[in-house]
């Protein structure tokens, strides 16, 4: 049965927790006076569709289904979660929990405040255990963390249950074991953010030049490490302690203005609103929002190509719902459907269309999968043996375009020790968009030269090569370039 | 006549300016009296070969010279350029200033120094007019941004000379208009670290927990878009002053300890380096190192294929060097050369070699080079027509390796309105590695079908076609997969 969350209050937060659960298959009601919610949490969502499918490789699950609520009752009505995401105002979420738990008081109730400790959230409700902080970061649908932050009153199998269901919309929950004002990282933001004040109004830097300053440097660098492992790996051999005795000692420096907090009048607010605009008033809120959706994806894609931080959190989420395709029957009479793919934002040219380079990594992927099917993976490679591609002929048959869900299946057109022929078809909804015919030959990589596969691996391919020698030859096999189509 | 720069004190600021000049084809001589000097230079500079020219898509100059020099007066000898990079004690420097300036007294002076104020540097100094702050970050070889803070005292025309040099060797020079301690960016990373001591001496978060919280959530943000534009993004339509109304009020909450030091005594010392150990101490430094810069590579790359940020400061950087590659005649009876291509990093695949699909890659390149040589580049396609690829035919001779340089050429082998058949040669050092045989179809992009190419197109093409009829047709042309060699 289709897992149902709830989600209180719309806006950019609301909307990218509707998103995640949505696109992770769950099913989700909304409940939001503002009647514009909808209109918001659209557009959120169309973001989110955009942008959420491009970090797996593996098939996303159906979306689930959105519906909005006309109250809090109807909305928590079945649901296995709720996320509290309306104004910070502790009066305000008081009354809000004390409806949602009229109703649905043993509930998992998560709440997205950026300041409020959850001791503070718990006080007066009639079941404090179930609520605890869940603190996201924008845009929700593709950044991973989630601070989750219990009170000594929160019952610690609720965490625990809680963080799961994170896990499963694809989020990496960092479990802060003390409660305190703003959490972690927040508290990093607001120091940031008080400093900047300072810059811009003591006429020091403008809002662009700070934002020069961040992200043509240490920003690059906090992507990938943290604070303590970029010094750990700057003190060098000598190590941490070298690094901080070198560093201790500008604490004593007046580095800064934090002692102090700006007078926030409308004075700096006009300054800060005017810079701003000048530095990127000619993009609306829209474009800078695709253009950092798409920097976040290409970020976040390739820490996942290293298995590192944040795409280490992709990878065990792929691993996750990979448990759940099924692997392929190993001697059917048919092509061997062995790679699922999604046509991702980067793949796409000038022309609009899938790259050409990306056919052969589709059929790169598929024949990496067939290769570990017949037990030539990676352990194979890294015993000394693999097979080399010799040639290959690609031939195009249509355009696959963003978003699009192709497959990828091979079809052996022969095999002995040492040589592997093979079509492989990529398509969509069953339709052939471009095969590709390669020839691949078996080799010792120390060598360099061609021998003959280990007879484990014959075992398993041979079989699938006669299985499939009674499939009929397809009709692009065997071409050269320029000839016409038979 | 090859251009010299002077780098006092090595180390691994010190080291990481060498290997930005030397591989920018600058000469370097390097003056520190530490023995291992050299070693650790090298170090660093091995790390820099291995990463920067990873980030460029034309080719590099030839690396430069190294030289280690065993005074000042030696170093800076025909030099153009220095940068000091001593310890942080401002009377260190002032004697190090005054060894320079009585053998060097007009040339540019910068300074690494994350802390002192430009005017304090040039105290007593013989010209304070040549110097300036030239503030780095780590790695230096691989992030842009350098902070150049000048004094009232600071030459506005050598300021400008520097910055060209800077930008010469691929670095985003930031001008900070008023000189303040620790500049911009520094203060942003001392308010943190200040905060995070407090949470790790508290108790409230480990090493490892703080560095999760900034690398799975704000510190991705930080890599593309700043503070200000991502709360810009974030107030969404409503603008900056919406946001800074929501955000302003949080000053007043308790949310920070930065009103006050944590005294920084051995016992900080030891809970912090022992937490990192914990959480890092399974890698070596060296290791991290080569984490580290694959990452930022990865993170440079997919902000250059989107002219963002610090990727168009990549991009930028290419067209300067560009200017210098020359045009290939167009009606010369030889293969053109249309492409200049160094083998990455991330090319490589788990055999060692260029992964298959950046072969085609390589193609793409070449043949997108040409396709724009003949007048139907980018804006011919924006305008409604471009060429498709309808079929490609590889045929691997060979494997390219990491830094590897190739050059791609195209021979026509046939031409006429609507049709354009090639054949691409991949080649290292003359050596074809893979040649790949494609046809290619004129289209009117929004009809969806074929129709004749813009008779200005034709007028170019056509006579490179002529002049390769004339060219013996090349072995792999017309083949079909498996197909004997002849």
């Amino acid at each position: 049965m289709t897992r149902k969350a709830t989600i209180i209050g719309g806006g950019v937060i609301g909307g990218g927790w509707a998103a995640r659960f949505l696109l992770s298959g769950w099913d989700v009601a909304v409940f939001d006076p503002d009647p514009e919610a909808p209109r918001k949490i659209g557009e959120v969502l169309n973001n989110a569709r955009a942008a959420l499918p491009a970090l797996a490789d593996v098939p996303m699950p159906d979306e689930g289904q959105l519906s909005f609520c006309a109250t809090i009752q109807e909305a928590v009505q079945g649901a296995e979660y709720i996320q509290e995401s309306v104004s910070e105002r502790i009066e305000l979420k008081h009354r809000v929990y004390a409806e949602i738990q009229k109703h649905a008081p043993k509930v998992l109730l998560g709440s997205s405040t950026s300041g409020y400790k959850p001791s503070q959230l718990q006080e007066d409700a009639p079941n404090p255990g179930v609520i605890f902080v869940a603190h996201p970061f924008n845009p929700v649908y593709l950044l991973p963390l989630v601070e989750v932050v219990p009170s000594a009153k929160s019952d610690p199998q609720n965490i625990e249950t809680a963080k799961e269901i994170l896990r499963d919309i694809g989020m990496y929950p960092l479990h802060v074991r003390k409660e305190i004002d703003a959490h972690i990282a927040d508290r990093f933001l607001e120091a940031v953010w008080r400093e900047a004040l300072w810059l811009v109004k003591d006429g020091i830097a403008t809002t662009e030049e700070i934002d020069e300053a961040i992200r043509m440097g240490f920003g690059l660098r906090w992507g990938q490490m943290g604070l303590f492992d970029t010094y750990r790996v700057a003190g060098g051999e000598a190590g941490m302690k070298h690094f901080m005795a070198q560093f201790g000692p500008c604490l004593e420096w007046p580095w800064t203005k934090l002692m102090d907090v700006p007078e926030f009048n409308d004075e700096l607010v006009d300054l800060i609103a005017g810079q701003s605009d000048a530095q990127s008033g000619h993009m609306t809120i829209r474009e800078m929002e695709r253009i950092r959706d798409q920097n976040l994806i290409g970020f976040l894609r390739v820490l996942k190509e290293r298995n590192w931080g944040a795409g280490k959190v992709l990878l065990d989420h792929d691993a996750r719902r990979r448990a759940a395709v099924p692997d392929p029957s190993a001697d059917s009479a048919a092509p061997l459907v062995m790679a699922h793919i999604q046509v991702l934002p980067g793949w796409i040219d000038y022309n609009g269309h899938m790259t050409e380079a990306r056919y052969l990594t589709a059929s790169t992927d598929t024949i990496d999968a067939f290769l570990g099917h017949i037990g030539a993976g990676m352990e194979y490679v890294a015993a000394g043996h693999s097979y080399y591609t010799a040639e290959t002929h690609i031939l195009h048959l249509g355009e696959a375009k963003l978003g699009d869900r192709l497959t990828g299946s091979v079809q052996v057109l022969g095999a002995d020790d040492k040589r592997l022929h093979v079509f492989i078809t990529i398509a969509r909804n069953g339709e052939p968009i471009a095969t590709l015919e390669q020839m691949l030959l078996h080799v010792d990589v120390n060598a360099g030269r061609t021998c003959p596969a280990h007879t484990d691996v014959l075992a398993r391919l041979m079989p699938i090569a006669d299985a499939h020698a009674a499939l009929p030859r397809p009709a692009g096999a065997g071409r050269h370039i320029g000839q016409r189509k038979s």
